[in-house]
């Protein structure tokens, strides 16, 4: 992947003559999944947008009904479309709240949901180091943003965070005066990027000088490192983050099925 | 709950006359799905059989064969039977692999999915504390399986394991001379419980006298902890375990989406 591909790039909309070739293998409504994503990807389709009923899709596409309503359900469970009973089908739109409850696991230990505040926000921009390149699929002299913030939660240090984005994906991220606390909304937002999907890898540090500082605790006290990246639809990497979580009557939810 | 409640006794299972009372809130393939749940919950249909036909059962029930297909397709989301293509629709069976490969989440950094060995495991029987009963659910007096092992993985300590287990579902546990090292698969086999379902919560210890010694580290390593509850079909508790492991070159993965 080259360092200057853009994820939402306005590229050509795929019609119906596609569906007899790359996607051939797959079934149809899967097909049909894949042309409504890349609408939703280039911007064809706008968050918050109501978009065509599913007759017109169908008579559009060339399929049944049937087959439309299968991708627009598969669409659904993923997130990226919202059926509103008798209203239609809308583009999911990103907001604070959902980006909180789809990507962001720790709780009270009595069960809360944690919405943590952010503080001393600083923002840089340098060429990514090897290690940002590799994480962030980046070409050499490909420049990043770099953020380190605070976050906070009933008004103590929770987590010092560290965000890595690439620079090409943000053009006027750098000139904003203050980045709102949830990022994700903002970043579908502004400039256009749905973050769809990541992985986080969870592991124990202790803390180190800065992340002491940060967290106003003793050096070498046990923390939760959350090693973070998130994906576009196109699958490119779109935000490498580092999160160092001090845990005191809270933890890390993971639910198991 | 009571404590000797069994979550897979062998009550009669309901029958299409239920459908129009106690259920009749929900849609018709959910209700014609709890109907499926208990029939494997109970032991009616066992792990490995195959369950008769959409037809079959379509008429068993006095449905349509639609529904009855989207009742099992909501089953087989939720791992519960498997359709085979062209051989028909089987009840899941628990295999070590599979059991893994759901609900462990340690994998090495270069991707590999940890599959841990088990070394030093002791049983004892005690009466719940009060913590037991808690997260158990259990009434005072009730009795606990207390197992604890170490975990390796490749020949090196890697988590140390208490698992705390209601008497009542595993009567014959504690005469078992070893019990394996993949617990799932072996409860759905010996007991009849299919473990269905839990909640882990991560935090980060420093490492205590005890874990240090069994994980063969200097106290105050940090280390994760991990907290889970796992419930059967019925959504009874049966397992409560602390599991506290030593991350080197491995990490806990969560998928975000």
């Amino acid at each position: 992947m080259s360092a200057t591909r853009k994820p939402n790039s306005k590229e050509a909309s795929p019609s119906g003559a596609e569906l007899t070739t790359a996607l051939a293998a797959q079934p149809l409504y899967a097909q049909v999944e894949a042309i409504f994503v890349d609408r939703i990807r280039t911007g064809v389709w706008r968050p918050g947008q109501l978009i065509p009923s599913e007759f017109e899709l169908a008579r559009e596409i060339g399929v049944s009904q049937g087959t439309v309503r299968k991708a627009l359900n598969a669409l659904a469970v993923d997130n990226l479309v919202e059926r509103r009973q008798g209203r239609g089908t809308f583009v999911a739109e990103h907001t604070p709240d959902k980006m909180l409850f789809r990507f962001f696991n720790l709780f009270e230990d009595g069960g809360g949901h944690i919405e943590p505040d952010s503080q001393n926000t600083r923002m840089s921009i340098a060429r990514a180091n090897k290690e940002e390149r590799e994480r962030l699929k980046l070409d050499v002299g490909a420049e990043v943003i770099r953020v380190s913030r605070v976050r906070t939660h009933a008004g103590k240090p929770m987590i010092y965070e560290t965000i890595v984005l690439p620079r090409q994906f943000f053009p006027g991220l750098v000139k904003e005066k203050t980045i709102p606390n949830t990022l994700y909304d903002h970043f579908q937002k502004e400039y256009g990027l749905t973050v769809s999907h990541g992985e986080e890898r969870i592991t124990a540090v202790a803390a180190g000088e800065r992340e002491a500082k940060a967290l106003e605790i003793a050096p070498g006290l046990p923390l939760i490192r959350l090693d973070r990246t998130m994906y576009a639809l196109n699958e490119a990497p779109i935000e490498w983050r580092v999160s160092i979580c001090l845990l005191s009557g809270a933890h890390y939810l993971v639910r198991l099925r």
